[in-house]
């Protein structure tokens, strides 16, 4: 079996499956997307865009290539104020699959369609999970639709939201696998469930994929997954595949929520993003604690997960992306002969990296008012 | 006079011209150029990622594109073995001015054609003025033919290589306006000659706009620049105006040669990141001390240029780039409170951003084996 | 009852009761003391010396004052070829005891008689408990001649040591109160005993007053005792206090051995030091954590201790020693009148002091090879 | 010759000449002298605790030993209601002489009265130059009468009050050697005299050593002096000998008037003060740079002084003051293997100790007014 065929299950149970990289983040800084409301409305308005950045990914090694649907539920295309509400869900999750579909196909690529938290759940209030699954349904409509090859559920900070998706899910598209991530810590979601029972849950839910997205660094994130790893497995779910996609932004002083609560979030997060050797020693170290489905959140940009891909060549079957820098070797063509010193993967492994900040300090006191799902602050208070 | 209209020169002496960023290290991020040669080879290879990074720019408020014909003279694009030899240094000239044309133009920026230093001047010997002259002079015979707006010479290290870059224009590109940018620092150029008596030597040449490019941090740019300014002023050249397009990385421990000197050059620089607060304030410092042409060189990516082309909003008749953060207002539809805390410029100006990196100190013992112009490691060893 | 009278457990009853500070690394710092044995035989040397900090530190506000019998057990002060055997445990005790009694009592503070972990134990093999109860024994009949007001038994990273300890005091020195310190950290001692359950143990072996001392700074010792104060609280010893004596340096990277395992331990700790106002900082948080006995190890000079006092003046019977800085008012006597502007508690407890270090990094990684008792590189191989 | 005979200038002509360091700040630390005032009293409240630092110094290789006058002088000693004055001037600077003679006359060590900055400079105004004289001249006569071996003048940020207080000793205690050290940095006094020209000032208004003391680091002090010691032999002063008296923190960050700018100064400067270290390396640059006299100022303890004295050994005839590291070879007795295995020069010299500090900066941003004498600011307003 080659690295392009079979689909998701297949080809984990084969060896290592890369995803790609953080979309919204990525559009936002190339001015396709607006930072706040953080949804993806640049599939209508910018499509050219949007495929150049698949093709990015593809090409740094992708297995996986999500459409791009981030936060494209009905309530949050309209939450407070937000403009993105007069294409519509069904429109914009229809133009991100057609997108996707136009290069991850050729390329061999597995199509992901994508759902996440909802503003409706964090309302809390009576028959909840029925108006959640209204709203997520009408997402699915669209992925059945399009025929996606799996769907990655993601960023939900509430077990329990992330269960009635996946529910969802097994009732409107069976048969399609599903990878369910919560963004959460090592220790619990922010209701204090621990982080090996959210496992469990996800796994007992139906999940065929669990871990952890966004929120925190490659490695705690890890640390997270490995506590599932672990829970999943006494609670005897054989099959059960593990992946992570985090951020590219260290967060070693970062509490329940992640780098949501770091006072840097969302725009100053610059010193903390990972060099192309810590996204390698991500994906090793990832690979290592059983990580199958390896890929990236926020700030992952397409060198990001080419390290990954170089990194997992051998268990890839060789498989190498374009322009890899091979660990630094193809400085030797540098025209300045101290720079042509570096070109060896022992530099730049032992390599740490300066800030050049001499007025930062290395970490951040947290924000954070540990509100959650029912408080009045997260209700949409622009709606009369 | 609109924003849009006019010649270079007439555009300056109406208030700031903003540039565009670094494209070469923004491709070989995205997968299209090769670390180490930085070669731009990619305008044939694979022109939409090339194009696509224009449209970029040109959304984040820049007033002149670069074709992107940087380091693509004959001698470097087959320097050290470099591949991309095989397509010659006419086919890439020609190709990187069709591509920016096509989007500049509708969008009403000016374009540029690039000269940057050469292998040849630094391998020194007999007669090395004539052989770099003509090195040169292949480039401009396509720039000539596309009609470019503007010359950009560009990242010399060696004042005396650029006054013979800035001749062979003059001679071969008469009336078309030069500017001229050296990659030194506040005291010198690497030889020695005072970074104020630089600006001079620039001035008399011939440039109608010099000032510095690349290897240092926005604001130790600004700083030579400054030196440049007085001295230029001094000398009585009064129609001169000032530039600088620093890199995106902070550099307060770097020496006569930059950032290439940092152990961090070229993969480990993701720490010293400026961020688009970092971007909009050397913006007005810029604005400030009287420089102009205000753009970015490795590094600056369009949401640094759309957070100078925002600070400059005021003086560039209230033009505002779309996706502009507004000063973080929009993050007043962001779904957390506490995150909508943070929408104000207050709180993003004062804020002094982590680094998440508690391994990390903030300077580096510089490299750099001082050697230059004539000195044997600097050949080309992979010529027979 | 004044603050200067009743024994220590009457004292602890009724208030805080402050500490001294580190004998042993001031004392190599003044040149009094030899790293590496880390022994006492200054109190034959130089009791001038000695008898000089004992004065600072009641100046301080100390209310006991520790016999500097630091490691001064018979098999300490001859191991490894240390030279303070040629004077012997007896004459070392006893010349402690008589410097201290000469300046604490006139002062109206206690005497406390030390004991700390000894080389014996860490040999291990058979009859250890005997030896180890032998070796104390020798130490004890000096404190019994010397009357002392209590016995401070600290310094033990095995909880079975100090329970070895406790009992031969219990035995040889009845009705003398027992404080009890090991120096673990917040999860576990060296064999993986649960601090909490570390702290039970001390209370069940008979000690009067338990905690943490040495190796961890101020505030991860704090941390430690928290979970003594909750276990030994639920193992119902309700009569049992709670101290702790920490070092005065920043250990936020040290592992299970604390500030030993850091590469920087003992002489590259200087950027660590903690200032006065942490010293404030951490006799509140101890305060309001339940301990009532604080005082300092390593690194705590006479004006941290001088803070501490000054910070629990109140609970102290408006007890306030001389030369308070009296949280910075002292500086409106200076000639500068910015520094004048400094000459409150407000800018000093909001200051974060810079490190004047660019090249240093906040965190280093630990050594610690994981030996412990019984291991051959522990024994003394300069034994024949 | 010995080490411990003949007079300053013939000790200089043979080899370094170490000093002492720091009184004010280590008795403030101590409790017996108050921040704010910083004037030395103690010699009359607590002259023992005085007369125990003396002996650490020469315990610790000082070949001078300064008497504790610091700030002495008669407007100083009762200054913005400063308590000092009710002994006055004579009293102070005569107990001060007194207690040094007692412990450094034996010792071989040379004794050195004291003159420093004074506020009545500070407040200008007519007759200023007679007005300071005056206020030296009282602190001269007890000198005089105490038969110092030489004068050391420090602390001036004002070139001409050090060339006042030149003259007047040269004037009362004729053949008394003079040395005198400004306050100042690598670039200017605080009147923008440059620092080249300052020492050749001092020259020429007699001293026989000039140099820097306080305010700055020792790196930066030593930078300091260079520009002296090429100055003052361009201008012919041939048998002038050179000194630095630094302190003991890191001021990479401070501007014109040192560490007094600095917002940490002078509670909270514990995260820059230097290793042993340090000062050992400062001892060998400053030696390699031609300075001669070579101690310390504020924050400089004995065991600083100490690693001077080791570091200059062999230039000091072979002399090596007791408790020396030795470089770290006294880690061999400690119990720990992996601290034995720290036991060499070279595991020292190529550590960069961390800070334990992940919320500090390694930059501070510098306070300084910028007044100067005749300032409202710096009249005392105390006074009726």
């Amino acid at each position: 079996m080659s690295r392009t065929s079979g689909g998701l299950i297949e080809r984990l149970n084969q060896g290592p499956v890369i995803g790609d990289g953080g979309f919204i983040s990525e559009l936002e800084r190339r001015g396709y997307c607006e930072a706040g409301p953080w949804t993806p409305e640049a599939v209508i308005e910018n499509p050219d865009a949007v495929r150049q950045l698949h093709k990015e990914f593809i090409r740094a090694g992708s297995d996986v290539c999500q459409a791009f649907t981030y936060y494209a539920s009905e309530d949050k295309l309209s939450h407070r104020g937000n403009k993105a509400g007069v294409y519509g869900c069904k429109a914009i999750n229809d133009a991100a699959c057609k997108i996707v579909a136009e290069v991850a196909k050729p390329a061999g690529c597995l199509i992901a369609g994508g759902l996440s938290q909802t503003p409706t759940y964090l309302e809390g209030g009576e028959n909840s999970k029925a108006r959640v699954k209204e709203v997520v349904r009408a997402q699915l409509d669209v992925f059945k639709e399009n025929e996606v090859d799996l769907m990655i559920l993601e960023y939900y900070e509430h077990i329990e939201e992330a269960e009635w998706h996946i529910e969802a899910v097994k009732e409107y598209l069976p048969g399609v696998p599903v990878c369910c991530t919560l963004c959460i810590g090592e220790d619990t979601d922010v209701h204090g469930v621990p982080t090996g029972e959210c496992g469990v849950r996800l796994a007992r839910a139906g999940a065929d994929v669990v871990g952890i997205n966004c929120h925190f660094d490659p490695f705690r994130c890890i640390e997270g997954v490995k506590k599932m790893i672990t829970a999943v497995k006494e609670a005897g779910f054989d099959k059960v595949h593990f992946m992570t996609q985090p951020i590219a932004f260290y967060t070693p002083d970062a509490n329940v929520q992640g780098f949501i609560d770091l006072p840097e979030f969302p725009f100053a997060l610059e010193p903390r993003w990972i060099t192309r050797f810590d996204a390698a020693r991500y994906a090793r170290v990832a690979y290592e604690a059983g990580i199958r489905y390896i890929g990236g959140c926020c700030g992952f940009m397409a060198y990001h997960i080419r390290a990954v891909s170089e990194e997992l060549t051998a268990e890839r079957g060789d498989y190498l992306p374009v322009n890899c820098i091979n660990w630094g070797k193809c400085l030797e063509k540098h025209t300045k002969p101290w720079v042509r010193a570096r070109a060896s993967r022992k530099y730049w492994e032992e390599l740490n990296p300066a800030t050049g900040r001499p007025y930062s300090s290395s970490h951040s006191k947290c924000d954070g008012w540990g509100v959650t799902v029912g408080d009045e602050s997260l209700k949409d208070d622009t709606k009369s």
